[in-house]
């Protein structure tokens, strides 16, 4: 098979061993990712984020695919049993594809949204594992013990460490397709990186133990420059469009919705387009495998349209908002703001605006705290390897990367509706 | 309010009269085209195609500013009265905005799916019209007389004929925005033209009667490169994108999927998910404003999902098929088979390939031919102008569109379910 | 090596087979197309314009490397004896990095400009064949055999023809890295199409005789847009720049610069900067090699500068506007001016004009005709080959390629310099 | 007039204000500029690298154009005698396309290669400000006080600071154009910025005294992201293209010889080629500026050329390695290496290994150190501006330049013969 993609550009799986994506590509459950955004409500902040899963997915694949080839141009060093063979390599293309087969709808958002249920990762091994799965019995016809290995590998465990890395790692084919992707479908260009000088620069490194699987590793200087810009379009990324303000907003109003079906549902109301999964999930933690299936994208929008009209009027109110785009608004705690005590201060004095509106505050004001961290080689990370053999931490030798090592992004938020705006923003600033 | 756009890059809307845009944004028939894709079922050829009409209206608001500010800095020798005051600049920003306002589910395939039916053109202007909607009280609230006009204007009327044409003609807006979305959603370089120069070789050509408004133009021949490559854009796309047969195979399955609903209901059948709007357009050739906007992809994808389990073993089937991309396959009839008449011979006979085969050939067996004039300026087009004054028609000196003037590009081909490929094509081979 | 270009991104040679390629690069006489511009004087009228054939060598020889990885993922359908070996390889890659090796300064203008010299097809000959030349003796060090098969490779000889044409052809490895540089360098961003694609739809045409040497063929109709987009970008190639007024009249001035320099010569007149191969070119025809290699743009650019001096005044005026750019201006020749004999009654009426104004109308007065079929495939070009196996001509089954087929561009100027313009015009509006 | 641009796509300079520029490209020592490469050497390193000093020119007035319509959208909250006149758009464009004028050949190297004499500065003052040039009776032509005016602007003098230091400044036209266009003809890509983003978050900060003239500021967070990738784009292109070891070692080379030259003239030896230019600026430390504007990348390589042949072993030898290209060796110095006395000495340890291999390592032998701060803002940068009207300094908002600020990049390479490179590296590895 072979296709256009707007990222990668010609895409081709031909060859034997890649038969297994399009094998796999035809099953329901891989399908289904055509239904479920990558970006779950971003499009609320950037028009174009409406790509999907499934668009990644191949995208993730075809990066394995590119790997593979550059793996192989210097595994002649790798005594034989420590190179990619046919069937490995048809591993770790299946592991590509099928790395986050298990979302839910509006991807990360779903089990956020659901804390103690099974996350994706879960689900993506139940999905591999499952005997009934469309994607159990593609991947047991070429082997019966591929779903065993493929599950395996996407938890990121494979005899072969840099391999799993590969599916599950700082540099994983997972990161490398969706910083290019969303960058792409956002239009945000500063998220893009050198694809091809990173694969290309890739060596292998020194094994801790004689006759150990080596790591892999960049041939440096070269390949340093294809890390940082790696490294950077990540936090860009973040900084830009996961850490968006209206995305944060829009994903805390749908945690807030899904907490209200929750606690209606346990109080015994009956709300339409209620899916036996969702209920399943909030009433015992967990869902049968089929059931969860039949959730994606479109149920939850169509589920949250008819929720504008039951009777409860926070689920109607949230609901009614969140369908016609009036967010909730966010103030940005910055410097002495952005203390934990000093956001817990703050939190509770918007609190008590709303009170003093007469708004539930439980339902209409929160804190919204995020971070992550870019970059940190202290405990792993690609080594990179000098001409003379010795390798470094990219931290030790990048003027960039040694800045950034450890270094937390963080961003703190109130959020609460635009009719406390002036109200709580008054209130802050005394 | 500001944007970030991945085809346009930074958009903005902030003047005085822009603010219409942000206003109509607001609006709930604006939002739900967030809910439409541009494409249809184009994703299922083209994995990148998933981009909603709603990031497109916003493109063709955009391109309409760009327009204004061009026409503006060229409206000089214009009588005052032919010029683009803040009022004509906002009718024509919020015609390019709400053009399309009035689609239904996969755009496009909706009202070929129900023929007979108001058209997405007619939804358009209720949606305007009617002092119900957001829409049209958001107008209103500039001015009352606001609605009337940008309906006009959608229909491609204004006393200003060069700003009614801008709204819809050859080189509208619309297109303008479509062609370079599609293109970069697909993946599809060659559907690029170059926007910046097609706009700054733009000028006013001679009215034709004194004193009438005049015609746009272009300056020749520095303008003349732009409207080839917009041209050919457009020929690229569709050949590669429109009339690729994996989109005309899902469509034509999702009409057949349509006719098969009317049908059964019409029985008196009933259906789960069928929404009211649907059951009135097929009982009655019309709906109601309100519960044709509660349709949107969405609801179309979960019902498609829903009558994967109805009794009716033909609908049953084509749905299915459907959700998990079992396509059907197309033979393509290049010359001799492509004439009208051979091609019902063919159609004829692989009907009887499938009756042979046990399958009714009504519902299984189908002719797609579809047929696109890429460039006619015989009745209509830009002018050429050259440095002495004289006007040309663009086909009589461009090299290029000399030889395109006037010519059908077509495609005809058979459709059939896999299982009968190899009968159908051994009994067209004979 | 690897290095980074802008049209290829990552190019690296670094196979055994590849090593050709460093090592030529390190003959002087390929290092000397650094100071050869590849568009000529092309940079006075789009100012990016200055790549060299040195960057053109370089792109080349990457081409024919993905060419050949295609070539060998398709050539198991031939004969062993048909098949590109290492050695094949390397002569291919030699040929494809040396085929314009022979360029003078300023590229196709100095051969232009000295008619009844050998062209530079012969040098390159020349440079490759004798053995006193760096390049000669890096490949001879390889086989003493190889400068030989290098020589006829670029002349476009080979046993297999497809390698011969992927030389020098219709889609030779030279015109797609000239093409996509071209237009990268000038801005010209319709100049482009897509390689990728054209190079993955290549596969074995058939052999006219039995066990002859197959054609290359295009896999169709998935081939055809990339054929299509590749003409299409030769097209808009000549239209925006190869034929641009500014570019011809630059090079019309640099020819006639170099006629009024034979002719001072041949009058036994001393000029400064005249190197002895241009001396020896005019005298006799024919140059000694190590002189005429010694010829590059700075040579050219200087002595330009010293003849603004001297005291022919025609020499001196010609030079001083050309270093200025103040170039001859062009009056183009449309419709009825445009046939062979208006054009000559034209050119005789501006001459005159001339005469009138006490101008010299031999050197001052110019008619500039230029003509390119883009595309015709009645004699040669690659088949399409469709899926049951027949090939077609391009022509036959693109609905573009049909209507472009044997039909020649044109453009027809008057030259002349600005000071007789108006009377010029005048003269030629009666 | 209109032009292609590679970088910026369509350039106009048409308005009234806009003539200067038109005008001023008709001057000679401007056109001049197309026979200076913008990257001097670099083109041995990245082969795109040919563009000239011309195209930049042309991009720096470009992004001065843009910048001024920026200016103007947002100068309603100055006071009139603060806004942006005709005259000084005319004199702030005029600035910016002859900012570097007065460049020698190859750019920076040549005033580094002549220590002691006119910096570039200086010459592009005396081009500006000499009536003999046809800059200066362009801009005379203009207003007798523009010459005046322009070269103040030049040198970052302007009553308007905002203004002067958009020519020369932190975020000057200067770098805004020749991070894009060197990021362009190289291929690094990551050396690219959001100019337009830039541009756009652009406002009025606060003056420091009541009624003083206020400093351009950026709309945070939104304008940070745009800083930060500009911030960064700087530090790859160093990192990547300035710093890189070819260039230097080429430039290094560059600078040897003309130490040389120095010698030997000082000496009275007669070399050929030299122009009189040079002469006087080697003997006197001063030229005339009519012969400097003689000078170009032309003029140099023919000279390099010609003094391949000369007597003296050293002149030969080190012109011969540069025309073909073998370039000297380097040896970067990390970590432990790198400090200050570390250097030093295995510089003296290099220089004994020449010494013994009867290599003049006064000439052979060298240390080369390079140093670059990407990011300062304690002194003066454009701050940030929040909502609430505070500035701040981007380093203290921003997550990535807080990390950066005011960190030195540096690079130190020894520099040597290939001949010497083992011997060189086993006696460092000792």
């Amino acid at each position: 098979m072979i296709l256009r993609d707007p990222v990668h550009g010609l895409v081709a799986f031909e060859s034997e061993e890649e038969a297994v994506v399009e094998a796999l590509l035809g099953a329901v459950e891989v399908q289904r990712l055509r239904r479920i955004r990558q970006l779950g409500l971003t499009a609320l902040a950037y028009p174009g984020a409406d790509h999907t899963r499934f668009a990644h997915a191949i995208g993730a694949a075809f990066v394995m695919k590119l790997l593979i080839a550059r793996l192989r141009s210097i595994q002649d060093t790798l005594p034989f049993w420590q190179r990619i063979t046919t069937e490995r390599a048809r591993d770790a293309l299946a592991a590509a594809l099928l790395h986050d087969v298990g979302h839910g709808p509006f991807s990360h958002l779903f089990e956020e949204a659901l804390p103690g249920t099974p996350r994706h990762e879960e689900w993506t091994a139940r999905i591999i594992l499952d005997p009934s799965t469309e994607v159990h019995r593609t991947l047991a016809k070429f082997d019966p013990y591929m779903p065993g290995r493929v599950a395996e590998l996407v938890r990121g465990r494979h005899e072969l460490t840099f391999l799993a890395r590969s599916v599950s790692g700082t540099f994983d084919v997972d990161r490398c397709d969706y910083l290019l992707r969303d960058a792409y479908a956002t239009g945000v260009s500063y998220g893009t990186f050198d694809l091809d000088w990173l694969l290309r620069s890739l060596r292998f490194g020194v094994a801790s133990v004689s006759g150990a699987v080596p790591p892999l590793a960049v041939d440096g200087p070269r390949g340093l420059p294809a890390i940082e810009s790696f490294i950077l379009a990540r936090l860009f990324m973040f900084q830009q469009v996961y850490f968006h303000k209206a995305s944060r907003s829009s994903e805390w109003m749908l945690i807030t919705i899904f907490r209200r079906v929750r606690a209606l549902l346990e109080d015994g109301t009956r709300l339409p387009g209620v899916p036996k999964a969702l209920e399943s999930l909030i009433r015992k933690g967990d869902a049968a495998l089929d059931d969860y299936l039949a959730l994606d994208d479109c149920w939850l929008l169509v589920a949250l349209d008819a929720w504008r009209s039951v009777k409860d009027p926070v689920l109607s109110d949230l609901t009614t908002r969140l369908h016609t785009r009036r967010l909730f608004k966010t103030f940005e705690l910055y410097g002495n703001f952005a203390g934990r005590a000093a956001r817990q201060t703050l939190l509770e004095r918007a609190r008590q605006v709303a009170t003093a509106h007469g708004v539930d505050a439980d339902v209409y004001v929160g804190l919204d705290a995020v971070s992550d961290v870019p970059f940190d080689d202290r405990e792993d990370s690609l080594a990179v390897i000098f001409p003379d053999g010795k390798p470094s931490k990219p931290g030790d030798v990048s003027f960039l990367l040694g800045r950034l090592r450890g270094q937390a992004l963080e961003r703190a938020r109130l959020i609460f509706p635009v009719e406390l705006r002036d109200a709580i923003i008054a209130e802050l600033a005394l």
